[in-house]
């Protein structure tokens, strides 16, 4: 059995106690880096295979300093508190530049929670949308090289198909969405997914500008239970701007499981020029 | 003049370079600990004393590990990366235990940046509300000390007056705000702001139920300018929770001025009891 590209990118070999080796992947680079998502995630797997790690994934936060060099790279954990039921993390990505010199391409900070069952409610119901199979898949010509693995199925603020610079009214996109070939979600997928939304401000200003990612965080709702009823299905992902204001704008997400059972929010800040 | 009490909880002492003492206020105390704003607001305002500081605020992200203990404790600062218009921050608070052992009781990541005049375009236009001196202002009688020191005009949402158990339609809550006595306001006193409202789970279960930030986020999206126009006028807070799952809820909220403008977006991951 071949491993699925994502567990391939998210390879890390323990190397010393909160040190793990891993290695920038061709199959998720997008222009000048790897995807975000796979970076964050890969921060998220040091953290699940660290023999110390209690509960699951609550909270993480990853902020991108500068972009991954293709090659190895390290990734560094430190379990900064431990209480009865939460944990918190502290994490960089570290590479050596030319010199032989560290430099941090990001820096995490993540909590990890043993959660009990208690009263729950959601509050914000999965939007009523068409189901994935109405939704026509994407196809990019010459597209990054990670969007190949994703199936994106867009509902509405779909990548203008014209860079005509007509102001959109809205700055809401909602797809649904997968890895490609499927893979049974887990945290680390989902983490991912929650990046997957395209800058916010090529859909509000029809114009494609030089914009990155600079911080996200991602909130987990989903336990185990929740992972292994979406199984490999498909996630709905809502996204859209609040403010975009002299080179940043941010982003609201939340993301569901087709049965409607809200698996995390996200939020980031981007950069955009001009 | 006396000091505004605000910045006397926020008075730091350089010791060394990337490390500032503090010591927790009266003024502001919580139940457990200082109310988590001020704690918050601590670690910015040693970011924007610290000498090779770059810009402005654009996010911080602080990680509540544990309680703050009554007196002195230390903010301990990094710069883990310089770009040419943005600034990467690590920083933790950490205090002394009995055995002078040191405790991380806050991690935080934050960045800075330079900001230039872009296009720009607000997604998100403050909600109709009545004025602020519309809103007659809140009285607590036996709150929390640091209450006292925010002027509090609900319009939506307030704090339940009967604990009655009796489940709320809606998450929202809706305030003008600002310090008491006025204070022109600042990052540090807008960060404060953004973790003000009482925790979505009260509101929601009209049951008081033990809870607590675990992580907050904010984005500032105010300039300096912005910040000045709003002076010491009345802020515009808006929070509302996505979900309330097996121990923690998340909440969202929006900060405006008095003239409508988007100051910054904030989000929080919270922890209740059962």
């Amino acid at each position: 059995m071949t491993l699925h590209a994502f567990d391939t990118a998210l390879k890390l070999e323990a190397i010393a106690p909160g040190r793990y080796a891993g290695r920038t992947s061709a199959a998720y680079w997008n222009m000048v880096g790897p995807f975000g998502g796979v970076t964050a995630a890969t921060v998220l797997a040091a953290i699940l295979q660290h023999p110390e790690r209690l509960g699951d994934p609550l909270s993480i936060t990853v902020n991108y300093a500068g972009a991954l060099a293709q090659g190895p790279f390290e990734v560094q954990l430190h379990a900064a508190r431990t209480n009865r039921s939460t944990q918190h993390w502290t994490a960089a990505i570290v590479q050596q530049d030319a010199q032989g010199q560290p430099v941090i391409a990001s820096t995490a900070t993540a909590i990890t929670a043993a959660r009990r069952e208690t009263w729950s409610l959601s509050d914000l119901p999965m939007p009523p949308v068409p189901r994935p199979a109405e939704a026509p898949a994407m196809r990019y010509d010459q597209a990054m090289a990670w969007i190949d693995h994703y199936e994106l199925r867009p509902i509405t603020g779909a990548i203008p198909q014209a860079w005509d610079g007509r102001q959109h009214d809205s700055s809401v996109s909602q797809l649904w969405m997968r890895d490609a070939p499927p893979r049974p979600l887990d945290y680390c997928s989902l983490l991912a997914l929650s990046d997957i939304f395209y800058p916010r401000v090529w859909l509000k200003r029809a114009t494609r500008v030089p914009a990155g990612t600079v911080s996200i965080t991602t909130y987990f709702h989903a336990g185990q239970q929740e992972l292994r009823e979406t199984g490999s299905g498909y996630v709905l992902g809502q996204a859209r701007g609040q403010e975009f204001r002299n080179g940043f704008f941010d982003q609201s997400a939340q993301l569901w499981n087709e049965a409607g059972t809200l698996l995390c929010t996200s939020h980031q800040i981007v950069y955009y020029k001009e």
